[in-house]
């Protein structure tokens, strides 16, 4: 049985995560688990799957006592470094997710990745580190770390790159469901409200997402991580809308052969992926028909309308501290229009303005990216005040 | 350089292969080439590529002589044995490739495999043939010998296959362009001629398989050929008509996932990957953009219409002599058609009743399959003799 540390388990990718070990009795045993503060789902999980770790949030309190309990940021570190498993599942919300990935790098553990900020923050970073340590790891002949992407999109290019070399990599095409508002007009744009952008056409998933989503800010990121994850250049990646979101992804090779993943939408197939590699395991979830799906079509995103995607391409391409810029203005920017304090097309503007005021260190280590997170956090609000006054 | 025999390089996939070569200079090395009659464009071939080894039909003349020739079938299989090569291109057409391929599977060659019969024709012989030499191979600690098809939708197979393991497929969905004939109401099928048949909407081909593409029957050879090449059983196949042909066919594994490979229409692409294979080599091809095809389209097959599809399924599930008597009655069929001598719909007709009238030889030998074969010819000659009396 694979010993999996679930980091993140009462979130979206935590639950799935779970439902994925729940479909496979006896391929994983999950030894730890980790929130920071829904402590009645947690209770629920640890009755189900008996961990022999649970790390939770400094402040929260657990009524199970049988079991070893690790508190706050310095118990969950101290968690990774302790238990033993094969693979940590790493689904914590955010920069938070930044320290944990390193110490179980550090630790000599693998990954399967949910959690976008890491590489999007940090991507450089991280593979120097794992690098590092894999360095050490075969000096001492032990088995090599591996980050496995648990994002469909990131997760398809990875299973198509089976097909051929990285180095024959020539191109990736990225799909993108193009959100809610692929076919509003500009004009339209400017009147959207959250209840409109919460409604995702294909995927059920988190709300800052589902904004990001929206404004293609989301598929930026996911350009960021590409580039980090299978070490491509920028001008590499092309972004494809594709509304049904039934191809993930698709890999051109040098040959120009094009190999890519389709499925329904199910987050738990590539978080299975992630757990069983490089086994596949049968499981009951529904199975695409490409006679029922009937049409696949692709478009050329509008990045006129959608600046963030444009964004994305840039903070991918300068790299540094700069995504860390942009992710920390949008996590702001969302929030605000979340609260209904700002504008759907606001939160462009937010991000495009806090860049602009930011002058980019090129290989920040960690603690430059977490202080320029914060900066950049201060940055956008006091812009998007600025904005509001004079909106 | 690797170094390549091609049998049958006067045919249309035959240039196409030395076109391959052609453009990629240092890769390969045509050591051998072999063709029947058409002798001035081998001419042409044998200035340009150099090869030490020829063979050429019983009754032609070469005006070349400062190289090895072959004279017919007993020549070209004594070519297959004496050619020190790395890889052999069986572009010969019909049911006269199967002698060279089993002569160079004992002869310990890898195969790169256009022609189509051979697996249709012979597949479980083929299979067990390379099973045995493989065995006395490994024993003699020599490398050992693979089959790779040439096939633009087996390849995409072959390709997709890369991602997971054989024990792990579910299912595969073998793409088809539909014809030419694929929106007809029946009762147009009744009026249709060659010169209709042979505008084929994507492919450019030669004239049986265009005719075999217009009824499906050309499907139904690759839905046997599927089973032998990827040791699947006939359940596991979904043909789905797809006109774009921009996906060349793709695999659902245990899990969910569906691997599938994607490229313009190009026989050059699965040719060279055959050749190449391990390794993708950059090529000047044109390349695909999902984003100019913009659409892609998937439907169930009319069977009624085009009931040959259903006949092959039939002979891939019986196996046996039954996928010879198609293959030889539907060839008959075709060139009555070509001729104008019987109406489209006869094609299948003389298929079914050929099929019905033939006793099925479950493991034929190589014999049986040829005696069939021309038994089938006859038989396929007579029905179609006895329908124009009663038209």
């Amino acid at each position: 049985m694979k010993k999996i540390l679930v980091l993140g388990s009462t979130g979206s990718i935590g639950k799935q995560t779970l439902d994925v070990v729940r479909n496979q009795p006896g391929k994983f045993k999950v030894v730890g688990l980790a929130c920071n503060a829904n402590i009645a789902l947690l209770e629920e999980q640890i009755k189900e799957f008996k961990p022999k770790f649970v790390a939770i949030g400094q402040d929260s309190k657990l009524k199970s006592v049988s079991r070893k309990i690790f508190y706050g940021e310095e118990g969950l570190l101290k968690l990774i470094r302790e238990v033993d498993c094969d693979l940590v599942v790493l689904a914590i919300v955010g920069a938070a997710g930044l320290r944990p990935a390193i110490e179980t790098i550090r630790a000599g553990k693998s990954i399967a990745l949910a959690t976008k900020e890491v590489m999007v923050l940090a991507g450089k970073l991280i593979n120097e580190e794992i690098k590092k340590k894999n360095k050490e790891l075969q000096k001492n002949k032990k088995p090599l770390i591996k980050l496995f992407p648990i994002d469909s999109e990131h997760s398809a290019i990875w299973q198509s790159l089976a097909s051929g070399r990285s180095s024959e990599i020539e191109k990736i095409f990225l799909t993108c469901s193009g959100g809610p508002f692929r076919n509003k007009i500009m004009e339209e744009l400017q009147t959207l409200t959250a209840e409109d952008a919460l409604r995702h056409p294909t995927w059920n998933m988190g709300k800052r997402i589902t904004i990001d989503s929206a404004t293609l800010m989301n598929k930026g990121f996911e350009v960021i991580e590409a580039k980090w994850l299978f070490d491509i250049q920028t001008s590499q990646i092309e972004v494809i809308i594709h509304p049904q979101s039934i191809l993930h992804s698709a890999v051109m090779f040098n040959d120009g052969s094009v190999i890519g993943q389709f499925s329904l939408p199910d987050m738990r197939l590539p978080i299975q992926y992630a757990l069983s590699y490089p086994e596949r395991l049968k499981n009951p979830f529904p199975r695409l028909s490409f006679t029922q799906v009937g049409s696949l079509t692709f478009d050329k995103p509008d990045i006129e309308k959608f600046p963030c995607l444009k964004y994305g391409f840039e903070a991918a391409q300068k790299g540094g501290t700069l995504p860390t810029v942009i992710n920390a203005a949008d996590e702001v920017a969302v929030k605000l229009f979340l609260d209904k304090k700002i504008k759907f097309q606001d939160i462009s503007k937010i991000i495009k303005m806090t860049m602009d005021s930011h002058k980019n260190i090129e290989n920040p280590t960690l603690e430059e990216i977490l202080k320029t997170d914060a900066w950049a956090r201060e940055r956008a609000l006091k812009i998007s005040k600025n904005l509001k006054r004079n909106n």
